[in-house]
């Protein structure tokens, strides 16, 4: 028998990411890479990880060594509820399951909604590990496009109707709300309650994936999609990116009925997430490892992006025609080529340069756009930061 | 529009597990169960624990608690194929996977071979984690009937043969050779022969699912299927039962061209797991974690194992019809009622007598089985097993 033959359909369409075969290429000594979507380890709060980890191994390792229920440790669901409430979303531990991670709350999403064949809606462009889940299913994302506010209202209705006309009924809205990986750009609250309407009067569900909500660095919070419509909504969170991503922890949040059906299906999947991680995350938590951390990483990140901002215009000041977005928070920008140039043809240029990208066909449902890149600001120095947009306008400029 | 009408066809067939929701049923005070297979807390290497915490927190932080690869880490994949080299079993890291526990393996699989409508075939009865996760992708499970060492050559050979002639041949065959859960069965060196003799004429791929080789009790180590036909077998491991689960650790070993598919897949699930657990692990293992605790976890369940089969022989002495296996290792074993008597019915005066096991129909594919039960003996003490058998012997003895 032929190999291909044991593998099930949706496993032939199967490829190894793109961003993670990038990723080796940026392995190069004396490269700098704005590349990877990593955290700054400067920003782990390693001494209330030593002093939670003490505590669970003195006083609860019978059940943190143990297994554990796959709704998620009680203790953690009511911490995340109150998280959660501390920024104007109004929820309770039952509507609330613990994930490993938030891949994995895109992945229970994938496998509860789609069937193959079935369409879901997301940016155009959106973040490469959803589009990976979807199309693990063999689902169909399709793009809808985004402006410096988010995805586009009249866009998303366009998409809908169209899809609906051709008897492609979406199955879900797939949207990351708060800087937009990879874009960087949030949609304003009058924004989410048209994409809310449009959303209602389909009877569609959205799904809300916020990994970087709490990394705002400048401008006003905007209310959840789960605090206006917490009855057609499920959101996705994740500790990756605004605690330390080792533990490999998050959660949804949604409608009980969608919850409920996300349990059974994470029975099958893992039986429940590494209690040991639930116990100290919750240790944590009880000690202020959150707020004081927080405070501590968007510092951090919101030096690094002023920095990367500033370099941006005094490096490119001379070719105008690139454009960028100004995230207020989060840990990417996107930038833009001048017409006719091509991110994925620069890519080579710019590693024999020692400066690294994501170029920004990877995040586009149809890989049909190249004149844009990821450029991420969280993980180089500023040092760092400062000389890699040197090389990379240099880059830009003689290859214009 | 309909609440079901958002769910894809694999998630309206989704149920809560069976046995999670007996285990709610059994957690009624003065309560003996046999119902769960949880390991006992006094097996955690808690000491163990606490030393490799501190190192990595130490010297390793800053990788600790970031991403990680999605293969595992280097140094505990080595670890791993050492494991197996030591049992036996020839292999190297490049063939290694590690899991999010062994559940994760099996959901792996689910995804990477079945088709919806596919069959596959299992042991008649079987892992209830097995059976759900192949039912979470539609898959089919058929199977074939066990004796006291294990799944039936004779039998495999018809079902094959009757599923291919229908146009159905299964996409692999899912045995757990040790220890069986739940039945307690081992298969012998002979029989896996036979076994991979039928399957390598048919070019099937076995998937060997082994979470308690190392808890053997007495007897003579039988050689995995890994190790005598690593081209066509797929091996799941755990750290769950035979070190600890609340880290959900577990591996994946077989050919590389499988291994590199699941971990494509993988990196849609949930891009690699713990990197925090996996250093822990490791440490733990440099240390000796494995081997001490193991001597002392084979100690503990040894003599609980001895102690079941002892009180089974006192209480049920006047009951010949009832029957039960003897198992060499592992956590449980599988008794069988007189005809006509079923474990489904006996269920709630068996709770009702404060004494509570798994009704056996649960392990089934078809679910057509009603005779017998499994019995687990890590999780009691042993002056609960005691009364807990006397209890069931009662039970019986006034229902028969």
């Amino acid at each position: 028998m032929n190999r291909q033959d044991y593998f099930s359909d949706r496993a032939r369409g199967m490829k190894r990411s793109v961003i993670r075969e990038l990723l080796k290429l940026t392995a190069k000594p004396g490269i700098i890479s704005f590349a990877g979507g990593l955290p700054a380890p400067a920003t782990f709060p390693v001494d209330y990880v030593e002093a939670a980890v003490g505590s669970v191994i003195e006083n609860e390792h019978a059940t943190a060594l143990q297994y554990g229920p796959t709704e998620g440790d009680a203790r953690l669901r009511e911490d995340l509820a109150l998280i959660m409430r501390t920024d104007g979303t109004k929820t309770s531990p039952d509507h609330i399951l613990v994930t490993t991670a938030s891949q994995q709350g895109l992945d229970l999403i994938s496998k509860i909604f789609l069937n193959p064949g079935d369409t879901c809606i997301t940016g155009s462009p959106t973040y490469l590990g959803g589009l990976q889940a979807f199309k693990s299913y063999q689902g169909v994302p399709v793009g809808v496009e985004l402006d410096d506010h988010g995805m586009i209202p009249e866009k998303l209705q366009e998409t809908i109707k169209r899809l609906e006309g051709e008897g492609r009924r979406p199955r879900f809205i797939y949207i990351i709300p708060d800087f937009q990986n990879p874009a960087g750009v949030t949609i304003p609250e009058s924004r989410r309650k048209i994409i809310l309407e449009i959303a209602r009067k389909g009877e569609y569900l959205i799904v809300e994936d916020t990994p970087y909500r709490q990394l705002r660095y400048s401008g006003e919070s905007q209310p959840t999609f789960q605090s206006m419509a917490p009855d057609m909504v499920i959101s996705l969170y994740t500790f990756s990116k605004i605690m330390l991503p080792g533990f490999r922890l998050g959660w949804a949040c949604g409608p009980n009925w969608l919850i409920d059906k996300m349990v059974m299906a994470k029975q099958a999947v893992d039986l429940c997430t590494p209690p040991f991680n639930q116990a100290i995350t919750h240790a944590m938590l009880v000690n202020g490892a959150l707020e004081k951390g927080l405070e501590n990483t968007i510092e951090h990140y919101s030096n690094k992006r002023t920095i990367m901002l500033e370099c941006l215009e005094k490096e490119f000041a001379d070719i105008p025609e690139v454009k960028w977005t100004k995230p207020e928070g989060g840990l990417f920008l996107w930038l833009t080529l001048p017409d006719r140039m091509s991110a994925d043809d620069l890519f080579q240029n710019a590693i024999d340069e020692n400066v690294a990208y994501v170029p920004g066909s990877a995040f586009f449902p149809k890989n049909d756009d190249f004149q844009s890149m990821r450029l991420n600001f969280s993980y180089a120095s500023e040092e760092q930061i400062a000389e890699g947009v040197k090389r990379l306008a240099r880059v830009v400029r003689t290859n214009i």
